[in-house]
């Protein structure tokens, strides 16, 4: 079997991003820390650390950590079965991978429902949530597709319903005379990073062929905050801009012309039980605020 | 002189992701924007772009695009110089990194005051923002050191003031007996990402030197959320957790117990008129916000 106090101290090393650091969390000496990693990286036949500020994994390292993990899931699993074994393991953490409008609407709510574990997040466009299943880097994830990952379990979780927004000047500003194709080539949009393909959808459905300028504006926050300052147009969670539309703060672009994304949750089928609590955990939490 | 058609081609691909998405920005066919590029890695005699889901620059192909987009830049100012000439270009781009926890609580408002220009944010840690600059691929940087990067000139913001802050049920449960060392150990604090020093700084300041449980959350205003449920404390940006403090759905961990991070804003000494006026919109939307 692989030797997992080298392991631990790979892992520690990525997590923290430097060798003092993990030396900290792991109660030895940065050069204790620094041995392990390259005793490890001896073994494996590849470097396994990027050397930097901060450090982190090579592909290869990622993979490795990512296996730490996993096995750390199952060993906290071990008291709940075998009642008589002292339960002093440090607490599972679990690294999933989320989309960015997820984590802002309901995903929080799931979180909360699991005080016993650690999270770590990965945000990613839910296009693109699923690669990192695929590679192993995470154990579950919120997608858009729910076709399967390979060993992987999906469930149906609803849809996230957008709107596309903006505020009342900047409406009268870009559209005077209403939405019109040539006014929409000229309006600011918002797109929060070459993933995000909403406001292309969106401008398909209304029959716009064309590309429109935009801002890259990498937060689900600042995509409200910038549709509220009037700095663009942008395809807002329907639960982030429900409030302001109701004080007029902000404004459909087109009234019913919303867009509403399936998203999926597909875990890992690794045999845990901590595993199989959060996918109850992330159902409710989703139920709350998705649309059947 | 470098051929601009090709450069052009190539900073469409980066930004839209994708050869077909950037053919129907420029109104050519994708097969012409994939010769161009093809021409221009020729030339240059190096692989630009990275072919993938979605097409990313190579660093040299970063080189490029920040160069084609800086003289895009100074060309959008030559009307104001010029009155005769036709002013129908593109809106300039202006690609500038900010910290998260900035663009959450002020950077919007300096957008906001420059309504001709479009943004493409890069998100990145107060500490290595300047890293951008340094690389060349942003024009600007909102950074914590004020230690210039060579060619740029640092103007002092203010300071974004810090509160550790935790939900009264969290405290409830992991503090009864008050915000112990040995408490603390136990407790699990929000991290944002291996960058952010914010709370192992707090920890240091309280006197405590040990590591403790962490989620890992990408998402300034998911550390907010994730603080009301009762997830895990994280020192959390005053002017976001403000309000919850006075309602009392957050409470300090530790009263009088506030960390200040001094920001700067580093900008290219590039003589560009539209940098000079944003450098004044986000030295007004910083005062509104920060401390001296």
């Amino acid at each position: 079997m692989l030797d997992y106090a080298l392991l631990s101290a790979l892992a520690a090393v990525v997590r923290a991003g430097s060798f003092e650091r993990a030396a900290q969390q792991l109660h030895v000496t940065p050069s204790a820390v620094s041995q392990r990693v390259k005793l490890l990286e001896e073994r494996m036949g590849a470097v396994l650390v990027v050397r930097g500020s901060p450090c982190t994994a090579t592909p290869a390292g990622a993979r490795l950590c990512q296996h730490a993990e996993q096995v750390a899931l199952l060993e906290s699993e071990l008291p709940a079965s075998l009642p008589g074994l002292a339960q002093e393991g440090p607490r599972p953490v679990l690294r999933i991978a989320v989309n960015a409008d997820s984590l802002a609407t309901w995903f929080v709510a799931a979180m909360a429902d699991m005080p016993d574990c650690l999270f770590d997040l990965v945000l990613d466009d839910q296009d693109h949530s699923a690669d990192w299943l695929r590679r192993g880097e995470v154990l579950a994830a919120v997608t858009a597709g729910g076709g399967a990952v390979p060993g992987c379990d999906s469930v149906t979780l609803g849809a996230l319903p957008y709107v596309a927004t903006a505020s009342p000047s900047f409406m009268r500003r870009h559209f005077p005379d209403g939405v019109t194709a040539e006014a929409l080539t000229q309006a600011p949009c918002l797109t929060f990073n070459a993933k995000d393909r909403l406001q292309a959808q969106w401008l398909r459905r209304v029959g716009m062929e064309e590309a429109v300028p935009t801002h890259w504006l990498p937060s689900s926050q600042a995509f409200i905050d910038a549709a509220l300052a009037g700095v663009g147009w942008g395809m807002n969670p329907l639960p982030l801009a429900a409030a302001h539309l109701a004080t007029g703060r902000l404004v459909e672009v087109l009234p019913d012309h919303g867009l509403n994304v399936p998203l999926f949750w597909q875990r890992s089928r690794m045999p845990s039980a901590t595993l199989s609590r959060l996918t109850k955990a992330v159902q409710r939490a989703a139920a709350c605020v998705l649309v059947p």
